[in-house]
């Protein structure tokens, strides 16, 4: 079994708030992540997947594939963008990077497996200082 | 004469327009970065200052006291802000990276001044393939 | 379940040896890593702790609640300090990376499950070459 | 146990391609990477070995003699060769970082179970966006 | 006047060696950069352009257009290829990073004129340890 | 002219601090960086040449060259030691970053101007976030 990953990268704006709180207790809870003005991140996706590489060709995916799906499925909805917005598959979650990672491995699972990849993990980082890692 | 670094980060939401146009017109002009519902950065800012090391210290200013300033007069102005509508140094200003690094000259020059060190460079990183540098 | 991973530094001199040994004793088995008037490092500390984010906040801890943890926990006894002379939670150890990992899983377990969070793994870099990981 | 990784780099030449098939076909399967010409990388690899820290010495295998051995066996035909002609464990394989990966494996695996580590996986990155990791 | 660098990178296999020595001449003046079946690397490539922000618009040349321009000129002739045998802007010279640096600068001058930006630097990392810079 | 510049790293121990003043009085001038007890960093030494590359060789100093006088004069006494205590060319000299960086300077420029190299700048990273740089 060999593990491939490819790095992508978006830029977006967002914001950590629950709806139904006030702005007041959003702070209390996210801090400055919950200004309602918006901030942002050049963030760091990292998907790992996994599979046996075929004796003829020395690979189970192509990175190239591998970079075209999460371009299409992922980058295109999140770079440039306001996720609590703009992104199909945040509607309704908080931005946190927890749910964004569990999201994205939602949106990628199937259309990987179509391909013989297995996923296996989901990184995404933030800041330099902060990564999370979700693996299903 | 000695030249010293400082490297800060902070997280901001922003867009480029320019208000008297359309957001087509914009666009145009822009791109994906005039996206009326914002977008964002870890931005990376490196101040660069220079002076004549005291022979008594080996330094001309502290690096310590060189991020305090830094961090009073810009940084708590932009981390995890939106810096079209939050930051009173870009009002007006269209939010271009290079705007940006004019500005932060601006801010920085004289308080640096009155501790003897000589504002040489403001650098800024937008991303990990753009960056702009002023020399004033 | 979901794994967050905040990074510190802390910048620290150290030496290893066994004072039961002699210095020459020391240098066959350690190297120039034995030196008697010490050397240093900036480390790089990565913590990972795992938890179920909660489905009303989005997360299991909160990153700035961890990196609290952390700075009070272990980088004040480190950070610009003498590993083998005064950081408590070292005292009588060979200062190797291993034998630090394993001292920092052992400070910072008790106060992050107190958080909610399960400890999952201790990383520390001594150079751009070398880690180490434990995983208790 | 502990965990503890290597990095190593190496400079070379390779492409991908089956000799079995037209150049047509390979750049069908392989893309530019199988440009006839060569291409190359700065490969980074890493090494990570597992073991139980002896308890007098702090540590289960010396970081340095985990470089020599990786230098010895992996390095010394890598760097500055061409991997699909000169190197001798990756002779009658295609020259993808799958294989590459698991070659390395079959190299390191015995001579550092004579030096009582348990090599744990292969890492190697072949572009800042691309990596692969075999566990054996 | 504002500073405005964009990083590219690209992978290519090349040797250095004079054609008019035999291969022990030219292993003796570069070593095993000389090796006559060739080695790669993933070059880095930092060009920076100056001029004066426009006051409208805030910038003096858009970033993406800067890109483009690097990607057509020079990328395209230079990642997943062989430097010394498919590069036009490479015949006939050694392959060092130093003519390169400087053929580099030649293909790019004319056309980042066209659009209004002064070419002032083109700088290329061959490793993490080697790079060359040239101011024309 | 080419620039060409050597990345090299060493980690030392140090303390800055006036050996005519009280602890008390150089932990007010240079705080947690004056503890007695010592504390290191890994050190990044950049350093630049510039010279008119030889139209025959393609270069006009070959960087192993330069690698091997950077290792011979400096990293072989800074490396794993104490820079207060062991280092001859810092003997007397408050260890700032500045106060090194003009040291290693006096220590290079000579012998690079033996082999047909101008020195044109030392540049030290102490951390992540600060670095000095010092032109003559």
């Amino acid at each position: 079994m060999i593990y491939l990953t490819r790095r992508e990268r978006f830029s977006a704006a967002h914001r950590m708030f629950r709806p139904e709180l006030t702005d007041k207790e959003n702070m209390i809870i996210y801090g400055k992540c919950s200004n309602p003005l918006w901030h942002g991140h050049n963030y760091v996706l990292k998907v790992t997947v996994k599979g046996e590489p075929d004796t003829d060709t020395g690979y189970f995916m192509n990175a190239t594939r591998l970079r075209d799906i999460i371009t299409e499925r992922i980058i295109v909805k999140l770079d440039h963008k306001n996720m609590n917005v703009e992104t199909d598959f945040m509607a309704g979650k908080v931005a946190t990077t927890e749910n964004l990672a569990m999201a994205i491995w939602g949106e990628l699972e199937a259309p990987l497996a179509e391909e013989g990849a297995t996923l296996h993990c989901i990184r995404i980082e933030e800041t330099e200082n902060n990564y999370v890692e979700y693996y299903g």
